[in-house]
């Protein structure tokens, strides 16, 4: 208990200290990387500042943030967007693991450029050496071709601060392996499947990750930092959920190659399970305090359209819950009232010790109100949008 | 200071024990009017406890809301939905300065049915000799033929607890005033317009108040409660923003006739200004304060469609500030960078001492991340969704 009180404060006295930083950082290096921003003036760099110990600062130059340098290739590579934030989400949890968010800055990739990711992506072939994926075997049925393993992989970068300068203290690199490759025999034609046993995704995604590792020390601002390597199993296109970060592994005094891989247990549910989501991982309590505050919910408003969530689980316990509420309201006075009765419906019954946040959107998408409490909170934060227009 | 201070101590204590009070109240009476929920078993009458005095509590019957009588009459009334919202929002503000949320249980309309609403919403005939509007003169000349006047109607009952019971403490009713009467002259023809001065709109909303007291007044329920009655003038279908409310006037010990309204000076602009909208009542220093968020915020991220804001004003003084940020962003780590860095600039331009909120959304409507800050905060509450698919 003091422990964690004592720690808390280190938090708030360091985000002080950054936050009073903003603004005074001049003409900070980053290692080798030049920055996209114009060059007129004086460089300056900050941080984005944060509310929060549980993310990290972001790094701003010139008063622009910086984007990464292969910002866009990862956005057509996902049919599925919940695999794009469910991964991207995924890198910054095993982040944290390595790079506490009090010490370290968080800067989207400046080493990896987009050609060289594309490349990355890529089969390997004789115009393309660098390809990950294996080279196409002209093969056409879903058992015998040669699959796209690796679907996206992204660059993070962790920066310390030591007094005004910001310098690169670690890297992620995140590999999203397909559980399910999608791929056509003929141009334009019917989308055929190959599934991908999570063994073999995982035995796949360790040997590039080998390779990315390798690749990555040759370069003179990567030899020595700690990189961590993330590997993420896609979920399959028609799932309502992302996948799953699976394994991590850090490198360290610029190792060029890694053996020792931790596992981990992360899995997406959607509740309430359907006939084919079994949610057979997921907690049989925590499913039926969610059907118990779905059935009080829906007796109270005779006008919803359903009411779901997103379960987040880490070893077996649940880790985080997003509900979804769709309504067909129309009117403030009953998006208020409705508001009202939901903290006080999840604070009897869903699952406490976690955090929890509740969107409720008009039929049409449209949000109307918004609760949330943090895993350590009793009361939810809520929130009546008022000047969401429907057109 | 102090007096403030006793004072919401003062509504921290009633809110305890109006939520003690929760599941606890049975076979409550409500006046006159009958439960629209079933009645088997023991009828229990709760409230939905609000975590905030800013709003009312809302009554629950057996567990169900209880919806207003004239539920659904109200939405084909607006082709835009922003004056369905700031009317009921500006009803609830208005009946805060009669029936005080620490005192009152806010309950939806239960005594004007929607056949009533009806009636008093079309134009007085002979087959609807209850009509508000004025008959159909049969002219089809803008200047020349009778407009709607009155477009919206809406009860609110305010409820006192008094031990186990919940009785009608008052009633507000409100009057949505055209400013433009949208008609066809030949059914599926096009949309001619009448513009209602202001003036002329208050002078007809002021004398269907009174028409509408002597009709409440008839009932036995309400015969003594006192009764609010609030005019709203409507914006036009192509105005970015609601209407504002413009008068009120309260009638007390069963009067049937007002005459002592209390104009009321509430406005709505949309910033930046446009061409069309001058925000001439607007004040400067809150527009540029706006500009200059609005500048940086464009200038730290180079993928943003719009930031816009709906400026709430009341005498002049700005009240509440919504800002609506649009963006063509994908990446989770983009987002939250820019939620934080949202919140350092929201701190350092926008205006301090009124509520702010300001929502982030994707292109295509889904919310990425909120913030928002209370009157009195000088932090911003800050949230970032990550599990709402673009599906």
């Amino acid at each position: 208990m003091n422990v964690k009180r004592i720690r808390t404060m280190g938090l708030v006295a360091v985000a002080a200290i950054v936050l009073a930083a903003c603004g005074n950082l001049k003409n900070s290096s980053f290692g080798s990387t030049s920055s996209s921003t114009t060059t007129t003036g004086t460089k300056t760099t900050t941080t984005t500042g944060t509310a929060d110990s549980e993310f990290y600062q972001g790094v701003i130059k010139n008063g622009r943030y910086r984007t990464s340098k292969s910002r866009g290739v990862v956005v057509s590579q996902n049919d599925n967007v919940m695999n794009l934030k469910s991964f991207e989400s995924g890198l910054l949890d095993v982040s944290k693991k390595v790079f506490p968010t009090s010490k370290y800055v968080f800067q989207e990739g400046q080493y990896l450029s987009s050609s060289t990711v594309e490349n990355w992506l890529g089969r390997k072939s004789s115009s393309n050496s660098e390809g990950l994926n294996p080279e196409n075997n002209g093969k056409k049925d879903p058992n015998t071709r040669n699959p796209i393993y690796l679907q996206q992989l992204e660059e993070q970068d962790y920066m310390v601060q030591n007094g005004s300068k910001l310098s690169l203290g670690g890297v992620t690199i995140g590999l999203g392996m397909n559980s399910v490759d999608y791929y056509t025999k003929v141009e334009y034609g019917a989308t055929y499947e190959t599934n991908i046993s999570t063994t073999e995704l995982t035995a796949q995604g360790k040997k590039m990750a080998n390779t990315v590792l390798q690749r990555l020390r040759q370069r003179s601002a990567l030899k020595n930092v700690p990189i961590v390597l993330a590997l993420y199993k896609q979920s399959s296109n028609d799932s309502l959920v992302g996948g799953d970060m699976i394994a991590y592994a850090v490198s360290k005094n610029g190792s060029t190659s890694i053996s020792n891989w931790t596992s981990l247990n992360w899995k997406n549910y959607v509740f309430p399970a359907t006939s084919e989501s079994k949610n057979s991982g997921a907690n049989s309590n925590d499913e039926s305090d969610f059907s118990q505050f779905k059935s009080h919910v829906q007796n109270f408003f005779p006008n919803l359209s359903g009411v779901t969530a997103n379960a987040h689980y880490k070893d077996k316990s649940l880790s985080k819950l997003s509900v979804n509420i769709t309504t067909k309201f129309y009117s403030e006075t009953e998006i208020i009232s409705f508001t009202q009765y939901l903290a006080t419906a999840a604070k009897r019954y869903l699952p406490s010790g976690v955090p929890v946040e509740i969107t409720v959107k008009s039929a049409n998408g449209d949000i109307q109100s918004f609760l949330a409490r943090t895993a350590k909170g009793s009361s939810y934060y809520t929130h009546v949008f008022s000047d969401q227009g429907d057109d």
